[in-house]
């Protein structure tokens, strides 16, 4: 193992310790579930609330983007695991202001169960929940229902977080983040797998020189295991993918993130954008706006994603939006 | 080789390629020396300018901390390599205002010879340059002046860019670079070393579940080779010696930097953290404020430093004036 850690199965109660004293000024556990990370900037005026979350090992998705003007609570799970129904129910809790919470996260089984169960629990109390599932990474299945939520998860996020704090209620705040949804395309590469805590040792074993375009970040399978190509290649690939589903119009304005998967240099991924930019420029796209970083990893998992938003004017104002959190400051 | 490249001669320049394209509202390369990125916020007032560079393989180190209120200029060499000397002159003649220059970068024998040279050209035009080298790595040998630049430079550039913010002149943001310096401490732990993209090979061997404390950037020895140890006792390792050669007041204010070297998980830097803060606090020191996450790394090098700064109030209010730069923004 090449990881720096105690007891594995601390690992997240230890990071979490540790991450709400280096941001105390933007966020705090809540006293009666340690596993919800609340803002101290909830706003004064009622809003709907943003509750985002899943499981540990993605950061600094989902924690990083708790703070003003974005995220009003995450809930945490274990390592690539969703977390339970109860901290999910106590975010909402935390964080009503009478106007009703938005759960928002990627799309896999367990996540699902356990945050509907919270939005149940929540029920009971009168308080309504409503739910976007993030579905961005579009190789990881033929129907957009089904497809897994990746990087794509904090265009989302963001884009809600926007329209909460336009004080919109419930029903257009969802509606505008199934909107960002169905325009936010991702797809990533692996040339290793994370390291679980837990167990010392990686998910699976992947040799030095290969690669997997199409893996998902808790090393779902791609499209199949190759030697490893350059990163103008896998670039050009991915984008093939993600631009023959986004079907976007011609001279169509987009977002871009460059997402690195943890393990990988930003040396490499700036070399990725580089090539990323041509491509989308020569297709004839405007870059409104883009990123380049660490946003959504699967701890130590050397890789990228590449998403790409399809921005319309709503989408594109409140992605430029102000904000101010750990991870995400503009 | 786990890394996404094309030619590995070409990396350092598609890497800027890629990084002005993300970042064009901060910064440009200059156009007769495309080793030079240079801030598009210069003052308009004159004031003492601020370079910073060396060896490039440490990003965001150094050009992510160019921009508003920070440095004006970053001076780029190929991978663990000097710039020449030319480029340290360009970025000289193409930031001046007439009240002179500070060279600030990590202490290193070839950014030595190579800036002084870049300064002695400049001296030709009339331009005054001075420099301080920065020498945080307590570790590195037992002369403070002998010492090496690890991710203290960061805190180095950033008191130096206040002072200039605040109108000072040339000798009095030297000195305070300088004071920020002496009071500036680091060492680091690595458990593997960097791979080279021009080779695409590691630097030097280490087996999955050794550790090197004290160990280098650039992979110069540290203590000894040792089995991996928990992130608590490498905290508990570092800090001994980091407070050894404080020598900190009671009570003293301090900044605290945990620094992931490029493959870390910030799971694990934030585990590391929590000791860091429990440690500090049983010292009786009080933490004014933080930094956590990848600010100078050595590529996928996995490891991370500690840098503790002993505060005064000088120190303390440079640290904390606002900034913008696409790696630190405040």
């Amino acid at each position: 193992m090449r990881r720096l850690l105690n007891d594995g199965y601390e690992a997240v109660e230890e990071m979490l310790a540790g991450y709400c004293l280096a941001h105390s000024e933007h966020v705090y556990l809540l006293e009666n579930d340690q596993r919800v990370v609340v803002s101290r900037h909830l706003s004064q005026e009622p809003r709907v609330r943003i509750i985002v979350g899943g499981g540990s090992g993605h950061e600094p998705l989902f924690l990083g983007y708790v703070g003003k003007d974005f995220a009003d609570a995450a809930v945490i799970g274990n390592v690539n695991t969703s977390p339970s129904p109860e901290p999910c129910y106590q975010a909402v809790k935390a964080v009503d202001s009478g106007r009703g919470c938005l759960y928002l996260y990627g799309n896999y089984a367990g996540d699902v169960m356990n945050f509907d169960m919270g939005a149940e629990l929540a029920a009971e109390d009168g308080i309504q929940v409503e739910t976007v599932l993030v579905t961005d990474d579009v190789y990881s299945a033929k129907e957009v229902s089904e497809r897994r939520g990746v990087a794509g998860d904090i265009i989302v996020f963001k884009v809600a977080s926007g329209a909460a704090a336009q004080g919109y209620d419930l029903a257009k705040v969802k509606a505008l983040a199934e909107k960002a949804n169905s325009r936010t395309y991702s797809m990533g590469v692996a040339l290793s797998s994370s390291t679980l805590p837990v167990t010392g040792e990686v998910i699976f074993e992947m040799a030095d020189g290969e690669m997997e375009v199409g893996m998902g970040i808790h090393g779902e399978p791609g499209i199949e295991r190759t030697a490893l190509a350059t990163a103008d290649e896998v670039v050009e690939q991915l984008l093939s993918h993600i631009l023959a589903e986004a079907k976007l119009a011609e001279g169509a304005e987009i977002h871009v993130l460059v997402n690195g998967l943890g393990g990988l240099p930003l040396m490499d991924q700036y070399i990725s954008y580089r090539r990323v930019v041509e491509i989308l420029e020569e297709e004839g796209f405007e870059i409104a706006s883009s990123q380049v970083g660490n946003y959504a990893t699967s701890m130590d998992m050397i890789g990228l994603s590449i998403t790409i938003v399809d921005l319309d004017e709503e989408i594109k104002g409140l992605l430029a939006a102000p904000c101010d959190t750990p991870y995400w400051r503009q």
